[in-house]
């Protein structure tokens, strides 16, 4: 055990630069020490107190080396809760709490609004449509011949590399593989069935041992150019997601009836309606974007937060469809995700206060059958969205400022109703 | 103050329904008491122990209905430090400590990498393109004559809705308004400075005033169908940003020496350029993506959660282009980021562990001028996406696996190395 | 003058390969000679015989060097004629009689059906709401130091550029400079007006001289990579004309009667409106689709070949909205495209049957004051596309295949109305 | 027979709006006539002669009803030649000369400087990598659980939707089928093999048998919307069809010496190399592009002209990728043609002088077995793109306008080789 005056003598070391940040786990044979030291010594450096971050229930001897380095200590982002919210999906059935951690005033609020009148209305409906996570190394071969050539040899040794791939994995299971030429190039988008985890990091290890296993085997000049060719696509918006899926492809779904959207969201069925195929339909065609809804992204990172999932697959994770009818004076509306990259075990999903967050919506670890859980929990997630989205297309429709409606000293968009929100930030 | 007993009352009132959860703050008149209430319910309810969550410095007092609604205590993401990284900016000089939040094992060793690549190059030149935060009505006209009509008077009447939008903010400044008229439709996209803000608030409630000034002055049959059309475009990923800027648009650049290339990644100039074209150019491409690098989403999600940014924005923020070029044997690399949103005041930027995380880089609060802050912050985050994406292309060109250099037992990728780590999730 | 024995010789060199094809026009002395030569030598060599191709009213003479090089005759595509066609716009104003060159059955028919339901609703009201060609060299500088440099000097010094720009031309005016930095690439995209002319040609020599006088006169080390750099954009597919416009960017819009709807098109307001929501719009988005309508392209396409326009940009002037709804029973439709390049003077509107084409509308050579020509007949473009946009969507529409509507024997669409097609090919 | 007087008194009525333009065909008996009254009519009513559109070998008696509706005559094309192009496919094999209709100056030299250089180095090697024509209508259910029953509904019953589909065409054969699901909406991708024709309206008319097929068998309460739902995807740029294919996905390559791209095309293997990845890629990245290619649209609009393609079909079959390397001093190119929809008989490939272009390349009608004309003519029109994109990248390297470089009275692009041509308009 380190004394105090080491301690002090180590930080001084560490200001000076004698000792690096990364070496500190190892010299002092303790992470949670090493993380005391680092942030000792950076106080010092800075002049900034940073004794926030390091109030943490955090053990880091648990934590680095598999979720972080370098630790100094840990964020606290604030969680509330939406719920009870209605699923009626294949996985999950009854009512959930589900845990937003955000920053962001008013989006708890409003997606509980969203909560309300789904449930009210039923509960969401829920489908998982399907189901795989892909890693997509690029190969150089020298020709379109060669390449052609490839492509053959991997189909007709589809076993070979299944059998090396899946011998580095407990849960995955190679399920598909589909390929792409562009003149001389391969592109090989492997995908997995993963159980509970998302299973990121499976895919890439069980991948590259598929790679070695084909460039042990086959007869050619190839090279692999990149393990992951960006046509995974892991972390960046693409229509390529959006087709053949990554991770769960989801809908949920709900009839809310005329009554429930009047007096729950303070509109109409056709206003919603009108919002959702001038803004998210044209809207999004007109900028070019990929992703046809309001915010999504909202319900998705604040969840991804409190649960420990991968943060940077928001991105993807957060693309999808809104649609809308209005079917004997009802609103029909849907929200389609067809690439929710979520797990229930490893990455984050094992840290104290994710695991809790996890637990709260009977989805924590694995499940029985492995699997189930990530699906029960993507169909939270799903409806989760459900409800988001219909709180703030409600909240647009509502503010529709038609000329003659406009009173004066109104000076924000729905305050009128402020114990339930009505952020409006997509 | 409420007695331990009659707590315990109010959860038995929750559990059964009587009370709901966002009824708490008002009925016990404390926001504490009222998560706490909410957490000792929800145990009961779902029969999870929620006291990790629990375990927070939080003042709800302060944050609900600023930060959070429904609050039953915070998660906690392990903060990792990446630096020293030299940055050479015109707002952002000097050797920097850049805090990480993150579940995801090996990214934190990973971008570190990276910075020390940088730095020993001599540093992160860092360049801010423009600035400017967006929000984009829709608007209902009966007919393209009248919706040219619309946007004639807008252009000349600019400075009245210019001065009814900058009448709701201290620091907003409207800068500019670009239009798109589809059919009988119209976009009208307002651009405002917003100090040292990301300011996504502040001007949709700029655009809400400046709308009914427009509808009370405007002789036409209009009607706002949404004050977001989504061309704006927030959350949701868009070329209309990448070519017209949302937040800061920032470019960060260096030319790594090739012996430093050798010695700290572990590959050549050559091989990385290789990958940049054939992953992030043409990979993407092939994907249809509209984000043509390797995963800047991890170091942007990263110091979001850990600076208290809007991570939903993440989805925008990460996007961009990553160019490669062989010089004379060195290594010349940049990062452009056309949407970064970030600000250093207002959401979450205030909570303890975020304040911490900004001030240890120096970009606490306020900037003088104001403004001034933000964009220091902006060249800071580019510069470490820069560290992050050079050290994960070398990681990939690294893992080269050339039939010839197969070598038995190398089971993972890059484990010469292994305390810098090779996270390979692209 | 050559005699029939020499020609039969010049003949057999050519077969032999003795005398190349592109060096007939000179031995000869006469392009018209030569493309006989040419094709009695391909007949020979192939054995297939040219006699249609050869059967021309073009005069080689004329045209060899500007509009074609080793010709040995022509296509002839049929011109089908649609009209009445009412239009409404500010150049356009009138019943017109548009000429559709096209080989595919049932075009015309379709197209003419949409345009006795525009010209019965009134006419198709248009606008041109922008006006401009543009190309966009790519620069290399050798940072973004550099990059933001030579933006500001080229911002600083744009009456330079523009001096020399037009020193080229007599009709090209420079309108405008949009510039893109992508770390240390520099993009300028020069928006020219370009009266009657589509402009490309008149731009592409503008351009090229600005960037002389800007190397003569920049003090940096700059290289321009390519003259033409993709964002231009010219003939491909983009958002970025999408938004920012190339050639014409014009609208055009109906509101049909229900009961024209009924009697022409067969079908109602309500079932269009669905086909469009659903498959211009969401099926376009999912499809990863750039362009929401159903087949502006086949009715472009048309025209171009008629006119003597550049028919590889068909690509981006076939791109746009279809936007519809119902108001009052009654169908609001519109088309928006905002990359219409069309001109009507230079490249193949010189030549003879595409000039009557031109002609017949009313359209053909300078209009007074310049450029007005170009605009009437852009308005009548779009009327036209308005027209066949709408037959289709009705086609679809009444097709509608309900189970409870299905009658044995019905084994196509749209059968009832014969003489007036409904040709599906969207 | 009409006698002339009769004619005149017709020309008159139609002039009178008396009898309309498409019920000539039957008031006259005769197509040809027909045409000529329509003609003299337009002629009358809008003063413009019509005399070179009226001067045509088509026989409209053939034509009409199969390919044209109201015809006047004909616009008549330039067909320049290509060649000889060397090819080494699988279908295509030796030396070709294709035929280019355009109006476009300098395009047709520009090609076949690159078919020189192409040839010089051993001609085009290409490859078919997939084929099939598809259609995807969008079908309406009341939800998601009723879409993913109609989905399973179709899998299992694919054999017989497949023989219903199958009983209209004698050469269709169905592939294939993929769906997507979109809350409630379900698209079904069909796929056909479609011999040498380029099978567009067979697969429409299949897929409607296979529709009433399934409404006939099905039991839920579904709905056509509409029969195609913009999946397909027709005449409308997408990422669908660049990662599934539609028509033929194609790939021609090359490796030209470098003294061949010195000598021929006048510049280095680096230079063109550099201008593909800073155009073609990232200026396509940039400008939101999905086609990162110079100018494949110039070939693709010239060859289907020519060869009575429907011209609509450019914007998808000019859509692709080009991909540059240099090799040991050499250039390696190639272009990668997902979607390339062309035919052999059918549409207007019957046409008189549109049946010797395809013969004069040796594909003309049916081949034996069925499907290897169109093959073989894929094969050529993909070696032509190569030859075309290579000689306009080279013509933009060559213009490298180094400062150093500049030489005063260069007032254009590339003038000094002037038979080879230079067109810079891509």
């Amino acid at each position: 055990m380190v004394e105090g005056r080491d301690l002090r003598e180590i930080v001084e070391r560490v200001v000076k630069g004698e000792v690096k940040l990364h070496e500190l786990d190892k010299l002092l044979g303790n992470s949670n020490l090493a993380a005391l030291v680092r942030r000792l010594a950076l106080e010092k450096i800075t002049g900034v107190s940073l004794s926030s971050i390091g109030s943490t229930i955090l053990d880091f001897e648990e934590l680095v080396g598999r979720n972080i380095e370098n630790p100094i200590g840990a964020v606290q982002v604030p969680v509330g809760i939406v719920g009870p919210l209605r699923v009626q999906g294949e996985y999950a059935r009854g009512d959930f709490y589900v845990p937003l951690a955000t920053t962001e005033g008013a989006l708890v609020a409003s997606v509980n609004r969203g909560a309300k009148a789904v449930t009210l209305a039923g509960g969401a409906k829920t489908r998982i449509l399907r189901d795989g996570m892909t890693r997509a190394p690029v190969i150089w071969t020298p020709s379109v011949e060669e390449a052609v050539k490839l492509v053959k040899w991997v189909e007709e040794n589809i076993d070979v590399l299944k059998k090396a791939a899946e011998s580095t994995t407990r849960h995955g299971k190679l399920k598909g593989l589909t390929w792409w030429i562009t003149g001389n190039l391969v592109w090989l988008r492997f995908e997995f069935e993963t159980g509970d985890a998302m299973g990121m990091n499976m895919v890439t290890i069980a991948v590259d041992k598929a790679l070695q296993e084909l460039l042990n085997n086959y007869d050619g000049d190839i090279r692999v150019v990149a393990l992951s060719g960006n046509m995974c696509v892991d972390k960046k918006p693409s229509i390529l997601n959006m087709l053949l899926g990554r991770g769960k492809t989801v809908v949920a779904e709900a009839i809310i009836p005329r009554d429930v959207v009047r007096e729950v969201l303070k509109t109409t069925p056709e206003a919603i309606h009108e919002v959702n195929v001038a803004k998210n339909l044209m809207g999004s065609a007109r900028a070019g974007s990929l992703s046809y809804n309001a915010h999504y992204a909202n319900i998705i990172a604040a969840i991804f937060i409190a649960t420990g999932q991968d943060v940077a697959q928001v991105v993807e994770s957060s693309m999808g469809y809104t649609w809308t009818e209005v079917r004997n004076g009802d609103l029909y509306i849907s929200v389609t995700l067809p690439s929710l990259e979520v797990g229930t075990v490893g990455g984050g999903t094992r840290l104290p206060t994710q695991r809790e967050a996890l637990a709260l919506m009977g989805v924590g670890g694995s499940g029985n059958p492995p699997g189930t859980n990530a699906k029960k929990f993507a169909e939270i997630v799903a409806a989760t969205v459900l409800a988001g989205e219909l709180s703030l297309l409600a909240a647009l429709a509502a503010g529709h400022l038609a000329k003659a409606h406009i009173k004066l000293g109104r000076g924000e968009l729905n305050r009128s109703d402020s114990n339930i929100g009505s952020k409006v930030n997509p």
